[in-house]
C-alpha cells in the first residue's frame, strides 16, 4: 500500500493520505470505466472527486443503509455525462439497493462488477444516471440544466415540507440539496430561469457547485462565453464563495462550512478545477471531456496519482470502508434520530404523519374525490380550463400535498388554488401552496419534476403553445415516471386573436408522441372531472391536461353516455352502441360539440351516426381489441375526425381514406367564430364530411 | 387644438408640446383599438410610448418609403402582445407598405383602417406582429424572449455583414438593433442565454430597452422576481443605464445618445414606467396588463391626457406629419446617401456587390452546387452527419454568406466550416462564418432566425434531441417562412450508450407536425447531398435535416435508384418501379439499411419486394397523387415501415394493418448492436414482418 500513498499532493499524515487515496480511486475507477465501455466522460469525475469526496464524507447527511430515507440530502449530478463520479461514489459510500417496492435487495447500489458493466444493456450504470435505475441516483440528468432546475424542486419542496408539517419537537425535514454543475449549466437557459427563482425564494438549503474548468466540447469556454458567473449569481440574491484550486480539501470544506452556516439565501460555489486532471496529455484541454485518451494515457495518470498502473478497477483495502464509515457514522444515528422522532410525531399528530407515509408511498388520501364537482348540463356551458379549475380546487383540498402553479399564468390557466388555507408560496410563506413560478416554463418544469421526486405531488400549468418551451421536463417526467400534472390550457385555435404564435397546432401530436405520458383532451366539465381523476390516479405516469380557453357546452349525459367513459380514453359518446353505424364522427375537446351538433342532423335525416369521444389515444390503446372494435367498429371505416389540431397521428383511427377536419396550416388571429369559418369547423361542413365518407364506403 | 395640449407634462413649448401630442396619439390610438376588438394589451403602449417617440422621431436611422433599406436600423417589439405600440409607430412614422415582391402598394404599411381592424381575420395589424403580414415588422414575436434572441442574431449579422462587406469609402453596414422588452423577457431563459452571447460577442450595436412596469399577469413582478437586472447584465458584459422615469423625454434621449457613444458593448436600458400610465383605475397594477376597462376608463384616460374624451382613433391635425417628418428627414438623406455608396460600390467591388444583391433577394450564387460532393458505393459507409458536414462545406465555399455553427456540438455535428477563410466569428473576428452558440440552444435558435431575418443564410445545429430545447425558435422558422437550416444529428437510439436522455423517440414526429417546415432524414451520404441541395433551395421553408451519428453504407446507385429522388421526399430506392410488388418496405435514414438487407433477402426467395425511401413526408405529400400512386400503390397493402423512432404518424403510409418496426418505449443506454437487437431493429425481425404482411395480405 505504501506505494499508494505516494500522492502528488503534499499531504502527509494518514488521515489525508486516505483521503488522497479515496479521491483517486474515484478518479481512476472512473477512467477505468470509461476506457472499458470505450464511451463516456472523465472531465467532471477527475476535476470534482475532491469536491465530492468532502462533501460525501464530511458534509453530506445520507445514510447509505436507507437511502429512501425523506430527511436525507439530496445529491444531484447536474452534469449527467460525468456519471461515473456518482456511480464511484455510490459505490464508495456502500449505499445499498432497494427495489421498486421500497424494499432492500442485500445487493450494493452499485457494485465493483456494476461498474465493470458501464454503459452496458441493463446495467445499473447506464451512460447517464437514471432515477430508478439505480438506487441513490436521485433524478435523471444528462439534458443539461435539468439537474439545476430539478434542484431547485427538490429545496422548494424541502422548504414547502419542514412548513407544513415540521413541529418544534419534531424537525422531520431539515435536509439541504447539493448540486454539482458545469459550464452547460451556467449557459442554459434553464438553470439561469431555476437560479433566478430560487434566488427568489432564498432557498438557503440549496448549494449548488459549479465545476469551472473552463472547457467545453468545442474548445475553452472563453470562446463563447464570458460571464462574470459569480456576479450574476450575486445578481439573483444568490452568495456565492470561490475555491481557487479543486484539488483543495481545506477551500472546499471551508465553503461548504459556509454554506452550511448562511441561512438567507442559496448558495454558489465556484471551484475552479483542471478538467481531465491527471490526464497528461489530455488535461486542462477540450480533449478530456470525451472519450480521447486510450491505455497509454490513463497508465500515465495513474502513475501520476501514484497509483499501481497495471490494476484496473482498483479500490485499495480500507478505502471502501472508510469511505463508508464517515458517511455512515454521520447518517445513521441522524436518520435513527429521525425514526424515533417521526414515531413519536406519528402517534402526537397521527393526521399528519398519515399524509407522510402516503407521501412516501405515492398514494391519495382516504376519499380524496369525495368534493369532486359534478357539473349539470349546460348549452352555454364552460371552458374546460374553469372547470378544471373547479376540480382541481376540489382534489387540493382533500389532497393537501398537491402544490404547483403556472409561469405567469394563473388567471388564465385557471390553476390558483383559492381555499382559505392555500396561499402563496414565496420567501415570507414556504407553507403556500400556490407557486408563481414566473416566466419560466422550462424551470417550472423542472423545479416539479424536482418536487415529483420529493414525495410532493406537483402539477404545472402554462399555454399549451408555450409547452414547447419546456419540452425537456415533460418528457424526462416520462422518463422518470413521476407522476407530475401538466396543464395547458388554450389548447387550439380556440386562442382567437393572440393568433397564429399562441394557437397550438402540433403541439397535440408533439404531447401524444411521448412515450409514458398520458394526454387527455377532456369535451367538456364532466370529462374534465374525469380527465383529472385519471390524472390523479397515476402513481408512475405523468399527465398532460388540454384544456380549451373558450366555454364548451356541458352535455346532457342522460342523453349521452356517462363521463366516466373517459377513463378507457375513448367511448361510443352519442349512438346506441350496439348498433352498427353508419358513420363515426370521433372528436376530441372543444370539437365534440361540432360532432354532436352534427350527429344529430344526421339522426334527424334517419342516418345512423355515432359519435366517439376520444380525449387520450394513450389510454384508449391501453383497452383490449375487443373494447376498441366495439367503439371503433373495423368494418365501418366511414369516418371523420374533427380537432382544431394538426393531423398528425389520425390516420390511425380513421384510416387513410377517412376526412380529417383538421388544421394544416398555422393559425391567424381573429375572434373565434370567423377562425371556425376560416378553417372549415362548422357543422355544415362536418356534415358534409359524413355524408361523404358515407356516400364514399357505399360507392 | 388648444385642448389638445393641456397635457399633464409641464412641458410649455410648441416643440414639446407636439411630442407630447405624438405620445399621447400612440397611447389613445392602442386603447381605442384595444377597446374595439375586446382584446388585446395596453400595458406596453401606454408606459413605452415616450420612448418609443424619442426613439423613431430622434434617434432611429429609418427612411419611411424604404423600409426594405438593408441598413435600416431594426426595431424589434419582443413585447409582441404590445403590437398596437409597433402598429401605431408604422402609421405614425408613415411607413410605405412593400408587398411580397419587394414592390411598393402604394399603400402605407399601417393605415388608420388597418388600426380599426386591429386582430381582425386577415387584418394587418394581427395580435402580434407577424413578419410578412405587415410592412415594418422586422420579425414575429410573441413568444417572449424570442426577440431579444432574435435580436441578437440582428447585430451579429450587421457586425458579420460590416466586417465582409464594408469598405473605407463605402461603410455599407453600420446599423443599430433596438429591441423593447418587458419582465417576460428578463426572465425567459431564452434571453438570458441570449444576452451571455451579445455580451461576448461585445456587440455594441445592440440596445435592449427594458420596460421595468414592476407588474406582469399574476401581479406585482416581486412575487416572482428579485433579480437585480441591471447587476445581472454588468455580469454579461453589457453596458447598463437607468431612466427613473418613462415620462422623461430628456433621460430617455440621454440614455439612447449613451448607447450611440459604447462601442465596446451592448447596451441594456432600463426604463422605469407605470404599466397603463393614465387608466386610473388600473394603471400600476396587473389588470391594467390584459383588457380589463371599459369604455368609461378609456374616457378617464382621455381626460388625464388632455384629450377629446369623445373621440376615438384621433390622430390630430399635423401629428403623424411631423413624426414622419422627424423619422423621414434624418432616414432619407442617410438612405440616399447609402444607395450612391451602393452604386460606386458595385462598380469597384462588382462580385460583393451581386453577393449583397443576393442575399436581399433570397437567391443563390451561380453555381453554387457546382463543388457538391458524390460518394462512392461503400459498404461500410460514412455516418450522414459526416457526410453532412462534407457537403456543407462544399456548399459554404460557394455560398459566401452561409452562416451558422452549434450549440458546443461542433465536433459531434460536423458542422464545422473548415476551409482557409471560415474562421470562427468572435468579439476579435466579426468576419468569422463558423458560430459558435455555446450551451444555449434555445438562443441559438431564435438568432439563426434573427440572421435569417437580416439577409445572412443561417444554420445551427445540436444533438436530435436537444431540439426539444428549441422547439419555439424552430416553430417560428416556419412561422416567419424563413429558410433557416436546423441540423440535427445523433437522430436515433443510434447514438447508444448515451441512452435514453440522449435518444430521440418522438422527435422525428415532432418536427414532421410543424406546418411549413420540411423535415429530411436521408439514408446515406448520396441523399444527404440532396437533402443539402433541398434545404438551400428553399426561400421560404425552413428545413430540419436529421442525420445520424453511426456509419450509413453508401448505396450503390447504380444498383439502386439514384439519390436525387430524394427532392420528391420518397421514391422507389430498390425494385422495379413498374412491377406490382408483394411487399412494399418503408424507411427511412439508418433504417433503408435493413429494408434494403431484408429485400435482398426476399427477392433470393422469388418474392417482389420493393423498398420505398421516404426521407420527407413533406416534399412527398407536395407531389401529385398519381407520382404517390406510383410509389405506394394504394392497392399493395403489404407493407412495413421500419424507423428507429415513435410510430406515430405511419398508419399513413402503412395502414392501420401496416407492420411497424418503431419505437414504442423510451431507448436505453447501451452499445448501439445490443439496442437494434433489443429493439427488434434487426434483419431477421424485419423479413419476419414482411412475410407476415404478404401472408395477411393473400389469406
Amino acid at each position: 500500500m505504501s506505494a499508494l500513498l505516494k500522492t502528488p499532493t503534499d499531504e502527509s499524515t494518514s488521515q489525508k493520505g486516505s483521503a488522497q487515496l479515496a479521491i483517486d480511486t474515484i478518479r481512476t475507477l472512473s477512467m477505468d470505466a470509461v476506457l472499458k465501455a470505450h464511451s463516456g466522460h472523465v472531465g467532471a469525475p477527475l476535476g470534482l472527486a475532491p469536491t465530492a469526496y468532502a462533501l460525501w464524507t464530511e458534509f453530506m447527511r445520507y445514510d447509505p443503509s436507507a437511502p429512501d430515507w425523506p430527511n436525507r440530502d439530496r445529491f444531484v449530478l447536474s452534469v449527467g455525462h460525468g456519471s461515473m463520479l456518482l456511480y464511484s461514489v455510490l459505490h464508495l459510500a456502500g449505499v445499498e439497493e432497494i427495489d421498486a417496492h421500497g424494499k432492500k435487495t442485500g445487493q450494493p447500489a452499485v457494485s465493483l462488477d456494476d461498474i465493470k458493466q458501464f454503459r452496458q444493456l441493463s446495467s445499473k450504470t447506464p451512460g447517464h444516471p437514471e432515477y430508478r435505475m439505480t438506487t441513490g441516483v436521485e433524478t435523471t440528468t444528462g439534458p443539461l440544466g435539468q439537474g439545476c432546475g430539478n434542484s431547485v424542486g427538490m429545496a422548494l419542496a424541502e422548504r414547502w415540507l419542514a412548513a407544513r408539517y415540521n413541529k418544534p419537537d419534531a424537525p422531520l425535514f431539515d435536509h439541504d440539496v447539493f448540486v454539482l454543475c458545469g459550464d452547460g449549466d451556467m449557459m442554459e437557459g434553464v438553470a439561469s430561469e431555476a437560479a433566478s427563482m430560487a434566488g427568489h425564494l432564498k432557498l438557503s438549503n440549496l448549494c449548488w457547485i459549479y465545476d469551472n474548468n473552463k472547457v467545453s466540447i468545442e474548445g475553452f469556454t472563453n470562446l463563447t462565453f464570458s460571464d462574470d458567473v459569480a456576479e450574476r449569481f450575486r445578481a439573483y440574491g444568490w452568495k456565492t464563495l470561490h475555491v481557487a484550486d479543486g484539488n483543495d480539501l481545506g477551500a472546499i470544506r471551508e465553503a461548504l462550512t459556509e454554506f452550511r452556516a448562511t441561512d438567507d439565501r442559496p448558495t454558489l460555489i465556484v471551484v475552479d478545477t483542471v478538467i481531465g486532471y491527471g490526464l497528461q496529455k489530455q488535461q486542462g484541454t477540450a480533449s478530456a471531456h470525451g472519450e480521447a485518451f486510450d491505455a497509454d494515457d490513463v497508465k500515465g495518470a495513474k502513475r501520476f496519482y501514484g497509483w499501481p498502473e497495471d490494476q484496473s478497477f482498483l479500490v485499495p483495502d480500507g478505502v471502501a470502508e472508510a469511505f463508508h464509515a464517515a458517511v455512515s457514522e454521520r447518517g445513521r444515528p441522524l436518520r435513527e434520530t429521525w425514526e424515533a422522532d417521526f414515531a413519536r410525531y406519528a402517534k402526537a399528530y397521527p393526521e399528519l404523519a398519515a399524509q407522510i407515509e402516503a407521501m412516501r408511498a405515492g398514494r391519495l388520501p382516504e376519499g380524496w374525490d369525495k368534493a369532486l364537482p359534478s357539473f349539470e348540463p349546460d348549452a352555454k356551458g364552460v371552458a374546460s380550463r374553469d372547470a378544471g379549475g373547479k376540480v382541481l380546487n376540489a382534489i387540493a383540498e382533500t389532497v393537501p400535498y398537491l402544490v404547483g402553479g403556472s409561469a405567469d399564468l394563473a388567471p388564465s390557466n385557471k390553476t390558483k388554488l383559492g381555499f382559505a388555507d392555500a396561499g402563496s408560496f414565496g420567501p415570507d410563506n414556504y407553507a403556500g401552496r400556490n407557486l408563481h413560478f414566473g416566466i419560466r416554463e422550462h424551470a417550472m418544469g423542472a423545479i416539479a419534476n424536482g418536487m415529483a421526486l420529493s414525495y410532493v405531488r406537483s402539477y404545472a400549468s402554462t399555454f399549451l403553445v408555450f409547452s414547447d418551451y419546456m419540452r425537456a421536463p415533460v418528457r424526462l417526467s416520462a422518463i422518470m415516471e413521476i407522476p407530475v400534472v401538466w396543464v395547458f390550457t388554450h389548447d387550439s385555435i380556440g386562442v382567437g386573436e393572440d393568433g397564429p404564435t399562441h394557437q397550438p397546432i402540433e403541439h397535440l401530436a408533439n404531447l401524444r408522441a411521448i412515450p409514458g405520458l398520458n394526454t387527455i383532451r377532456p369535451c367538456d366539465a364532466n370529462e374534465t372531472v374525469e380527465a383529472w381523476r385519471v390524472a390523479m390516479e397515476q402513481t408512475h405516469e405523468p399527465t398532460a391536461l388540454v384544456l380549451s380557453r373558450q366555454p364548451l357546452p356541458t352535455l346532457d349525459r342522460t342523453k349521452y353516455a356517462p363521463a366516466s367513459g373517459l377513463k378507457r380514453g375513448g367511448y361510443v359518446l352519442a349512438g346506441d352502441p350496439n348498433e352498427t353505424p353508419d358513420v363515426i364522427l370521433i372528436g376530441t375537446g372543444s370539437e365534440i360539440a361540432l360532432c354532436i351538433e352534427t350527429y344529430e342532423s344526421l339522426r334527424a335525416e334517419g342516418i345512423k351516426a355515432r359519435v366517439v369521444s376520444l380525449p387520450s389515444w394513450e389510454l384508449y390503446e391501453k383497452q383490449d381489441q375487443a373494447y376498441r372494435d366495439s367503439v371503433l367498429p373495423p368494418e365501418i371505416m366511414a369516418r371523420v375526425v374533427v380537432e382544431q389540431a394538426g393531423s398528425m397521428g389520425w390516420d390511425r383511427y380513421v384510416g387513410a381514406k377517412g376526412a380529417k377536419v383538421t388544421m394544416s396550416t398555422f393559425g391567424a388571429s381573429a375572434p373565434l367564430a370567423k377562425l371556425q369559418q376560416k378553417f372549415g369547423f362548422t357543422a355544415e361542413a362536418v356534415l358534409a364530411k359524413a355524408k361523404e365518407q358515407i356516400a364514399a364506403r357505399k360507392g
